[in-house]
């Protein structure tokens, strides 16, 4: 089987958790490197959290910690989302697995330059490695296939009322990395809040039967249900729950849940009260090229699909080994 | 018949023109004053066009030209979706009716200070004279019942990606007008968009069987028809017209066609991107008390109805005069 | 005598009332109107120390209210360098005078509209009113002769590094009138820093034997002793007393004591650190026409002398009336 | 001899080339790697200028290329200044010196990572290099012991009125910079002003007798001759040559020639039109502990001579060699 190589830039985080198990699920992924940054969390927490998830999916993968602060804003973490340790106040296991010793960006500068194929990124976090990499070390962008991106938002926001939360915390990181000229694809609010869990579908995470899958439903437990209220261009969804990061890996291994367009994004960094925001020119008034694919619509029940799959086939494969 | 004392600021420009129709139809306005903006064209134009086209209405009202510019930025006029003239590049009348000597500004403050009732404003243009007014007299705001105004959007723009012409014509004057205190009826693109005409529906302007109407249908055949592409918030519509100014009259002769809510809203003064983006805080992250109420649906059906009706009431009108 | 025209608008203020001191004492000067701004202090307090201090030097002459905030920026007062009344903590009356009926906006529109010739404003706060006022009615603009303003500063600032405290206050405010056409002449630190008076001088307040010297001398007590330390532009002066308000009278009536050339000047809105910084273009890099005479140094003796005849001459008729 | 191991990161530029003379004649240097910034003039040229210089001057350096664009501006680059070829049109030689296959990032990076010293970084143009290496790659930090860079301005500019040409190119990259940490000495404007020579003093070059100096003297006549004109802060000069960049290597070698004191240092990222002001809190207003030595003073007669005996030898070593 010809494994597509793939970097993981991330910072765990509950909705993180479950994108690496969706990840290291997948056979036809062959993942070389998981780096951290800062972001729901300190990467001293990030790492850990990292450390400890990947030590009991059993998963032997070199780890590298990030940058600690955004480029130019203060770091603005997000601890009352995912709980002060950062994984829903869930332990999974005491890290057996080791921080490399190399920083993150150096870990992708070697991996990239080193690989002889093209390396898929996966990014679920602030992009601030990603983007100090591109700028530094322009020489590596022929080596990357896609970024597949956790952020933004073409209508919206989180952070604020038009900024998402990735977006908002290294705008300037977001900026390098979406004028870099390297295939984008953006998995933002537009379609992460229509990937979403009910907390009835969720509740069958429990009938898997698996310690595994046990852990990952007390870990979502307190994950915020959203409901959303705005008139302006939301239906009127049920709970739910929006585990965001999972759409950037799903969106790599199952492209064809996803509808989206190319469009121009370019991140507002000067705003008073704007900045993070990431402006989709889906109206075509910029006039410039397109450098992303924005994704806007899932088939939510492939979607679910997916990500019980994984929980399914992570959990057994824990009972095997 | 307690009427209702009402000043218009607008910016004639063709849905300009159609809000005045229906304004003068109405019986329990008691319009005293019409003010004109720089926005879709220069104020020589907008001063010419509401002189013209009320000496064609037969209507005899003070009619006070006002602020040539923006506050800061530099004026951007709107003259291809308007035609030169403005109207559609229809004629509407040599203009009798005469310009007055008070400058806008100083008309409006005297028509409010002379009121002993509370006066409605309805501004369909930029807010410049408005806001200039309000921060250069804060003592006129007990006399103002509600500024009814044509601009802004929660979602989206028409300027830019997230901005709405009006307000990104004169960002600092709405800023001005929304923090005032003074209340405000916002009708931005949320409902201007939805308040739209199929091009068969305004094929029916021609049966009311008027030479005003023949007019009205002329002019408007110049106006855009837009039709929604955004896959991220929009409903793919059929052709449409967008009389964005009318919904502010209608807001106040008929506010049971609307659905609306109250937010806080703010105008981005220094974005990069986004300048003149009105933040309607709907998910309520500010924590700032409402000071606009924000209309984002509207009953189309009653809409038409109420605009077919003013201009059958004005076509018979002029007939019979 | 063929007297000029003035009208003053100030935020006593230690040096505003020093400066109120030599506009009094001067015959050539026929002073129709005292407005307030929001800036050293709130204009509760600025016009309560106009009122008094109008009062005691026996001046029956109209003080109306200003604005009470900056057009967008929030209030920042500078009670530590007045004192918490503004006056260096001495009483100077309590007054008679009465404040307008009229809003300062609406008086000095009146003022100026009512004058057969033009008229001089001497300004030495925060530009609020007169902005607000050029904005709201630009055809007050032929009335005015100069704006005589003390702020601004092409080199340092005392509020930030590089912005001087009523440029700071509200520097939207001063670009309206820095772009209003009007003739402006700016007394910036560059001069008011060099037209010092140190401590011993100061001293000889007293010896001119007047209960008004008195009370001056004591408030001067308060006020700041600063002392230059920058390397890279000042001289290394003495102890010494900036009364920067009074350059601006000063500039007025002793013409011949000051030099300075003509520049244009911009006032930057929207930096992260330089807000309120007013961009005097020395080097003629913007290629943009002077808007306003930007005066640079200052005959120190005889400022000194205006200064102190002033104080005689108030302090006299005070004795005599 | 113990040796003062060096990384020049450059943009030649008439003003680089001579520092590169005053740097190479130095036998207390060890200079392990040239660096080329966009500044002056495109990478290809500056690149090639440097490559060409020092294969005139005989040293058998490694060069290596830098990143072609600021980090978010657009590359603004003073071929008006330098001469269309960036060396005032004169000739050095056809290069024979190649440029390295590293990039200069990754050069610097592993020279720094190689040193069992600490480095001195002596650099003369916008600070995107550094800034990027600094930014993606903390962990060089402790290998450096000082930046020698010769930009920013605490009073006044050339680029606008208040913005230096190196600062203003980058800002972005000077903030990185300036917060990262690293010691940094900053020859400003401030000091290469009073830094300069005179076109009598200049004639002198010629009159050193060896071919290197007559093609200094030639590159020199293009060289831009300033007259101070300012009447705010500077003394009037007479017709003067500012060889900028050769302050960033004469405070290295003789750190005697030079005052200064610790400021801390910020730049302008955001203003309208005071972007890249480097902000040297020299009053002490922002509280925060100084983050560079800012040079403010010269001994000009020091400073010649230094500039002059580096002439010299340079010359002298070519005939002998």
């Amino acid at each position: 089987m010809n494994k597509t190589p793939v970097i993981i830039d991330c910072d765990p985080g509950i909705d993180d958790a479950m994108m690496l198990a969706l990840a290291f699920s997948r056979p036809e992924l062959d993942i070389k490197l998981v780096t951290t940054e800062a972001g729901n969390l300190s990467t001293d927490k990030t790492t850990y959290n990292a450390l400890s998830f990947l030590t009991y999916i059993n998963q032997n993968v070199e780890v590298a910690r990030g940058l600690a602060h955004p480029i130019f804003r203060t770091l603005e973490v997000a601890e009352d989302v995912h709980g002060e340790g950062g994984l829903g106040n869930v332990k999974w296991a005491e890290p057996t697995l080791k921080e490399s010793k190399r920083p993150a960006i150096m870990a992708i500068y070697e991996t990239l330059m080193a690989s002889d194929e093209l390396v898929t990124i996966i990014a679920t976090g602030p992009l601030t490695n990603i983007g100090a990499l591109l700028l530094a070390h322009p020489e590596v962008k022929p080596k990357i296939k896609v970024i597949s991106w956790m952020g933004g938002a073409a209508v919206g926001g989180n952070m604020s009322t038009t900024a998402e939360f990735n977006a908002y915390v290294d705008p300037h990181a977001a900026e390098i990395v979406f004028r870099s000229g390297v295939p984008i694809v953006m998995s933002g609010l537009d379609v992460t809040h229509k990937a979403y869990i009910t907390r009835e579908e969720m509740a069958k995470l429990r009938t898997l039967g698996t310690p595994f899958a046990e852990k990952a439903a007390d870990m979502m437990k307190f994950y915020t249900f959203t409901q959303s209220q705005t008139p302006f261009y939301a239906p009127n969804f049920e709970e739910q729950i929006r585990v965001h990061d999972v759409c950037a890996v799903a969106a790599i291994v199952a492209p064809e849940l996803f509808k989206g367009d190319n469009y121009y994004v370019e991140i507002e960094l000067e705003g008073r009260y704007t900045t993070g925001t990431t402006i989709v020119d889906y109206t075509h008034k910029t006039g410039k090229k397109p450098n992303a694919k924005v994704l806007h619509s899932v088939n939510r029940e492939g979607y679910i699909k997916l990500f019980f799959d994984a929980c399914t086939t992570i959990g057994q494969q824990l009972l095997e080994e």
